[in-house]
Formats: C-alpha cells, sequence, structure tokens
C-alpha cells in the first residue's frame, strides 16, 4: 500500500488541532466523507456530519491562521512523523473498534517520535500502569515486570507519568529486548512532566513517544483520560501495578475492558490504600482482572488473547489453518449473498458482537469480507472462490 | 428429638479410637448399618461392608483392652462432651456430604470441649487460617479480620497452630461478638504445639475446641489433613491469610470449594513467598478464590451462599416464600412419583450436581424428600399435600 496523500496527512493534521481528540462525531464524519472534506467543512465552520454546531464554530475559530503544513515542518525538525491509516506501521486492528458507552472514538493519526516501526513495537506489548503517588514496593514491582517483559522481548507501554509510569519506562529501558512506548497527553515535544524531561528524551531515542496531539500542545485533564484508551487500545492486556481507588490508572483498565484486550492487576498489601483499586478490580462483578505476579503470568494472560490483531491474513488457505478460533467462527459466519449484521454474525458465530466488532476490521483490511446495504458479507477472496472454490466445512 | 441411646455414643466414642477419620468405606458402614452393629463386627475384626481385612484387623487390635464407657469418663471428667448425629447442637447440614474424590468421608462424631452449643457457634462462621510461617503482615491482618468478624458475630473456626490460626483465634477471642472454634487435630485434651497450651485452654473456656479424635490422642501427619476438611466443612467459607504455594492451608481450602463452601483469600505483596498460594488461589482455572480485603468483603461473600445450610426448613410453605433459591429450585425438581437420581435433579434443577448433593440432606432431614429404590422422590409433606393440597407453580 502506498503512503496516504499529503493533502491526506495535512488534512489530519489539522483536524488534530481543531478538535479534541476521540470525539465521536467527527470519526464517524471522517470515515464517511474522508479526512479532506471534513476538515475542508470544518475549518469554515461548515456542517460536518453530525458534528454539532458549536464544535463548527469552535473549530473554525482555532483553524483561524493555522497552517498544517508548517506544523508538519515544525514535527520533522523536533524528528517525529506523522502515522496515519494506510502507513506501513499504522496498526490498523488496534486502533479500530466499534463505537461504545464508556469507550471514545480511535484516533485518527498519531504523532510518532522515535525510529522504531509502532506497528512491529506494539505487536507484542503490554501497558503497564498505576499510581503517580506509587510506594518502593509498587515502583520495585513495576521496574522489575518491565525488565523481566522486556527481555522477553514484549514492549511495554505507559503513560510517562511519575511513579509506577515512569518506573516502567525505566525497567523497560534498562533491557535491550523490546522498546518501551510513552503515550503522551500532550504533544510528542512537550516535557510532561517537567522531572521525568530526561526520562522522555530517553524514550523519544530508544524506544517511541506516541501522541494524538500535535507538537506544541499542553495536556488537559480531559486529554489524560482520552489519552488512557490508546495506552490500552496499542497494547494486548494492561496490568495496573498499584491504583487507589477510583485512580486515573483503573480508567485504562476499564477502557481496555470495553476493548476486549486483558485486563491485569499485580496485588499488594491490603493495608497498602495504593493496592485498594487493584483488589477492588479482582472483584469485579462482570469481568474481573487477572491477578499477575509474576512475567510468565503475564505473558501466559496476552498469549490467550482469542483475537490477536497482529496476526498476519494472508487469504482464505491461511485462515483456515493458522488463525485463532475466534476469527475463523466469525469468517464461517458471516455470509456470501447478502449480508448480515454484527449481531446476526455473533449468534451464527457463537461468539460476542464485541468479539466480531473486532474481529471484521482486519477482516475488510485484508480483503475478506466486505460492507453492503444488508451488513457484510464475504469478498470473492473471503469466500476463497480463488483459491480454493470447493470450501469444505462451511456451515449452510 | 430425643438424644442418641448410650449404645449408640459408645459404638461411635469405639469407633473413632479403631478407625482413623474420614474413612468412606467405614463411613458407608455405619450409614447402612448403624454404629452399633460396625461397632461390634469391627472389634471382633469381623466383616463389617467394604471395610478392607487389613483395616478390620488393624481396628480389632486397637479395640483390644479398650473401654468406650472409661474413655466417655475421662472426657466428662476434662468438661468435654461427645456430640453425634441426633443431637440438638450436631450441625447436620454442615456435617452431611456425598463421597467424591479429594474428599474424606464426614465425622461419626466429635469431642468438644467448651459451653456454646456447636450448630449455633458455626451456624455463621468463617474459617481463617494459613501459614505458620507467617509475617508480621499476615499476623496483624489475620488477627484485625478476626476481631472484625466476630464484632460483626461472625464466629471465627481455625486449627489452633501457630502463624495465622493463633493470631485468628486472639483476635476473635479480644471480641465479645462470636465465640471463636479451633478444630484439632489431636485430643481435645492434647495441647499441640505445645506453645499454644495457654491459648488453646483460653478458647475451650470461652469458645469451642472440637475434635473427631477421642481424648489423649497426638496428632500425627494424616490427621493434620483429614481435620482441615472438618475447619472447611463447618464454615460458610474458608479464607487464607497467608500460605506458601503447596500450604497445608491451601489444602483446607480446595475442600472448601469441594464442599462447595465459599473460598477467599487475602493478598499480599508479591514480593512475599507467603503470598504466594493465595495469589496462585485467584489464578485457580475452574473455581478461583474471591479476593477479601475487608470485612465487609468477607460477610459479602459468606452472605450470597447459595445454600446457607443453617435456614430452618419448615415446610412446603416456608420453602416456597422464603428459602434460598438453589434449595427452591432443588425441591421444584425433586418428582413426586418414583424417584430421580441427583444428576437429573440438576439437570431440571438448573443448579450444579453438587448443589444437588448439598441440598438434599436437609431436605431429607426435615422430612421433605426420602430416598426410593430409584432416587429421590417428595414425601407427602415435601409435595405440600397437608399443607396445600394445589401447588401452584410447579413444573410438568
Amino acid at each position: 500500500m502506498s503512503p496516504p496523500p499529503d493533502d491526506l496527512r495535512l488534512a489530519l493534521v489539522g483536524l488534530s488541532r481543531i478538535v479534541e481528540p476521540g470525539h465521536r462525531a467527527l470519526y464517524a464524519a471522517v470515515a464517511e466523507r474522508g479526512p479532506v472534506a471534513a476538515w475542508e467543512a470544518l475549518r469554515r465552520g461548515q456542517p460536518c456530519g453530525a458534528v454539532s454546531p458549536e464544535l463548527r464554530a469552535g473549530a473554525a475559530l482555532r483553524a483561524e491562521g493555522y497552517d498544517p503544513a508548517e506544523q508538519l515542518r515544525r514535527l520533522d525538525d523536533f524528528g517525529g512523523r506523522l502515522v496515519c491509516p494506510g502507513d506501513d506501521e499504522w496498526p490498523q486492528a488496534r486502533l479500530t473498534w466499534s463505537a461504545q458507552p464508556g469507550l471514545e472514538a480511535p484516533p485518527l493519526a498519531l504523532y510518532v517520535a522515535g525510529s522504531a516501526r509502532l506497528a512491529g513495537v506494539v505487536d507484542r506489548s503490554v501497558a503497564l500502569v498505576g499510581a503517580r503517588a506509587a510506594t518502593v514496593y509498587g515502583v520495585r514491582v513495576a521496574r522489575e515486570l518491565a525488565l523481566g517483559l522486556a527481555d522477553r522481548g514484549v514492549s511495554v507501554v505507559s503513560g510517562g507519568a511519575y511513579g509506577i509510569d515512569a518506573a516502567a519506562h525505566e525497567g523497560a529501558l534498562a533491557s535491550t529486548g523490546a522498546p518501551t512506548v510513552a503515550v503522551l497527553a500532550c504533544g510528542v515535544d512537550v516535557s510532561y512532566p517537567r522531572g521525568n524531561d530526561r526520562l522522555l528524551r530517553r524514550i523519544a531515542r530508544e524506544g517511541l513517544v506516541v501522541s494524538e496531539l500535535p507538537p506544541g500542545t499542553t495536556p488537559t485533564r480531559g486529554r489524560f483520560l482520552v489519552r488512557n484508551r490508546l495506552i490500552a487500545a496499542l497494547s494486548l492486556g494492561t496490568a495496573v501495578v498499584e491504583a487507589a481507588r477510583r485512580s486515573g490508572s483503573l480508567a485504562t483498565l476499564q477502557r481496555a475492558r470495553l476493548l476486549n484486550r486483558h485486563v491485569m492487576v499485580v496485588p499488594g498489601p491490603i493495608t497498602s490504600g495504593a493496592s485498594a483499586g487493584c483488589h477492588e478490580q479482582l472483584r469485579h462483578p462482570d469481568h474481573p482482572a487477572v491477578c499477575v505476579t509474576r512475567v510468565d503470568e503475564v505473558i501466559d494472560s496476552i498469549g490467550a488473547i482469542g483475537v490477536d490483531a497482529a496476526t498476519p491474513l494472508r487469504g482464505p488457505a491461511r485462515v483456515r489453518d493458522d488463525l485463532p478460533e475466534t476469527v475463523r467462527l466469525v469468517l464461517d459466519a458471516v455470509p456470501v449473498r447478502g449480508g448480515a449484521g454484527e449481531a446476526t454474525i455473533a449468534r451464527a458465530a457463537g461468539v460476542s458482537t464485541l468479539a466480531v466488532q473486532q474481529v471484521l476490521p482486519p477482516l475488510v483490511l485484508h480483503g475478506l469480507v466486505e460492507r453492503t446495504q444488508d451488513g457484510w458479507r464475504l469478498t470473492p477472496l473471503g469466500a476463497g472462490r480463488p483459491a480454493s472454490p470447493s470450501r469444505s466445512g462451511r456451515p449452510g
């Protein structure tokens, strides 16, 4: 796939500047009309899908005097780059999900600093997050887990904050096994918090610094929350090392849950308030977190993921032979003619609707499934016609 | 119900002396022939159900010169008593279960020291057990949980050992809310371990000391293991405070699991080997332990128990109105005519076979269900004929 043309990149930069990340109506409008049309409309305050008039007005104000090309030059000077859908290193499957309550829209594009390929780095990754007000115990545990994970080739994703986040990055940097990824709630060129300046600059050199906010953007409370879904989405699972009740790290864990990623917590002394949020997650009524105490247990958990979005799909033959069971079940349940909705496919496949929503985007991307007026159906490639005209084992 | 006659008590004392507790073939033989016939046969080395010739020979050897009446007098001198099925204070439902792998037979009778009624004390009880090699953290946590539970009227059951057990008893003794129960792997008059002598004597005065071994019996490794099922069985749930991997406390937790009691663990630092067994139980593949960190959470757990064996059954009207759902479902699934096996009842009721096995004994005891050649069926009382001839809401 050739990289997206410049006008598309400029539009994505412009949109990242004039609307806050995670906005669902904007995401829907971009999916429908494309980034260029959305940007051209919004910078002028014109109607754009379901984007509200208030937001349009705000977007037009922010767009005044703003030059995306100038922004891209500044990014380049800093050593960063824009990564967007269609780029080789865009982790498509990780960054595609259906709208659902409690979960913001996927990112439109990412600003990245660091030499490694983003998709490759997050292919086998775990988010390790936790309290800023960490204890000596938590810092020690986060550092050791991160070091052990990196030694085993697992990238550690975190938020670059004080406490557990910093300990996780530091632990991972002590290994040469896999780069660490800092996902920020500000521009990749902004050192926040200031005290982690050297750490963040080191991560930009030896790992990756990632943000969906343009360079120079400062963090806000809202941006931290929206950022959390990116930490969860980019990883196969999220592990919380220390979190008080109602801690922000638990918001990341909840997003991991909504994204059907593995949710894990590290326990601690019940006499420590810094572990109370972790213990609470072990008692979650519907979807309790898995207790992890060693690197092996974390790797066991992420290895058991139902749909490893990183699994390459190379067509029906490979689909039949090597695919995770969920993907196979979903593919078997998508009709050849007409079309079926996600709930119908889920019932036919015997998997959750969420699993269907997770599996469909990569199947579409690889040309095996397509959308019709009536829902989803197999493409000729997906139906296996070119490679294997008689497909055995396919239900009715 | 009038207490069992003397010859029955003497036979039970005799049997407790000549066969180790928990023996399944002996339990089956006693259930079939009664304790008196079993005792008369075994003391002479004669055939007795499926009891093996080797065991019969050993039993006859142990019976030589043994006088159960003399034993009962010694027990009386010590201030203890024999509690057996049919006695008011015998907790029938707690001490009745079907044979299953990994679980020894129920006790035939119990030796008890202490003034409280056993059935009343264990009515609302939790087992709090853990490592002998406890840490300062574990001892503190066990003591505080036990004190809090007793303050809330929950009896704390433990094994009288060093470490967590002792801390649990001590914590409970610091409250006047509920007596504590020490279940020993030796006679109730034997202070083991020696260093807990004062503690055990205090429990005999202020709580209950319980054993199925006759006075004067010393502990063995095997007796500790068999004793563990009693700790689990007498309680609504078992909570392990600290346990290394492969600790004996985990054997108690496993028996609680087999007995369909609540299984709980208190987490701790992952850097402490003394909590590793607890964390492992949170990751149990089929039936993970519940993580508890506060008294409220323990009480929530035991309050949610499906079949609270202590719930009084007073006939169909009450059964319909007030019973735990599992009991109601099982009662609805037992046929009026013919008979159904436990698995059939479980399928009809939509509950586990284990739940059926737990629910049936108290239903039999209260005259609502009876055994036939073909399995289980409702009695006229259970079918509701005397009280309510037209029973609505009964399937098929």
